[in-house]
């Protein structure tokens, strides 16, 4: 599963009891729609003569979007291959101490991998919500219902991926490794609720 | 664009300079990944000896959650549809009288068929929502951060079918129509977000 599945089969298999994709895959997508609204609001308010103004801002904001979208994309691949790693080295043989210790070494390494890929997820919708502020000021009225739905699925993904952290680090035993991701986490939710909902307060605001 | 493109190919759609896909998309597609998740969840609990008792409870979530997970699949397709004939109708000829009359009630049907389609899509994210409590206290604790996921994911879908709805509404010359929507919006709303904070706190009670 990645990127290139149909958006009926993705969901398909997310319904399924196949463990991927699940939820980091589903974080992925609702980070990745925020970045791609993002970018169509900036679409759709550059080269229009009633906001020659902000073009430059919405053109700067449009390359971030842009790239926080291609990386969440890619997420999707990555999660569920993070997720096989963990399942992979769970299923090793622990019948001598050798191979237990062989077993432990194996989850572990694992689990640094499928804790850094939905921290590095929430790193970029939380980094999608930051942008979308500006946006939300400044795009054309005409679609700012779509900046208001951007954060709103930024914000899913950044929380959702926070939970697949939250998993992960608990089951490490390098525990200052686990702290440290969880420190960056709490940085990234920090003030991310209430930036949401002030977009979406400016959003609704033009909207009656 | 409909659920049989991949998933790149929605994301490039929304991303650009067309009109559709938009928000509408993007919140049936949230949804829809929650009511999947909801499904994933009661499917690796189903069957097992552990929970054994939830089994009834758990089937008939799924049974919900999966009728959902078609409604708001097609939602996605519905949207594009009833934007589409909006943008249609707002292109009609304005010449004669004739044709001013013949174009703003086109317009005002269209903008009912708009206001409904994210109002059916606020009101299954409503039911996804209203799912996850159940599934979170009893579903299988390895896979519980699915229905956190789950739960995000369906009130992202709730609140950015929200902004859809306040659109069109607010387009329409049949206040009355528009009055009825916007006061069904309001009770889908009433209690969603503290529903979804109650569940998020179950699930990160379950992980930690």
């Amino acid at each position: 599963m990645a990127a290139d599945e149909t958006v009926a089969g993705f969901l398909d298999g997310l319904a399924s009891e196949q463990p991927t994709p699940g939820g980091g895959g589903a974080a992925a997508i609702s980070g990745a729609m925020g970045a791609a609204l993002v970018s169509m609001v900036c679409n759709l308010t550059i080269g229009k003569k009633k906001y020659a103004e902000v073009e430059a801002e919405m053109t700067e904001a449009r390359a971030r979007s842009e790239a926080l979208r291609r990386q969440l994309t890619g997420m999707i691949a990555e999660d569920v291959a993070a997720f096989t790693a963990v399942m992979a080295a769970y299923g090793l043989p622990k019948g001598s101490d050798a191979e237990k210790e062989a077993r432990r070494a194996a989850i572990q390494g694992a689990l640094r991998e499928a804790t850094d890929v939905p921290l590095a997820c929430a790193r970029a919708c939380r980094a999608v919500i930051d942008l979308c502020e500006g946006v939300a000021r400044q795009g054309n009225l005409n679609v700012i219902s779509d900046a208001g739905v951007a954060v709103l699925s930024a914000q899913a993904g950044l929380r959702s991926a926070a939970l697949n952290v939250l998993v992960n680090a608990r089951a490490m035993e390098d525990r200052a490794f686990a702290q440290e991701r969880l420190a960056e986490l709490d940085r990234l939710l920090a003030g991310a609720d209430a930036l949401t909902e002030r977009v979406y307060d400016v959003v609704r605001a033009k909207l009656t």
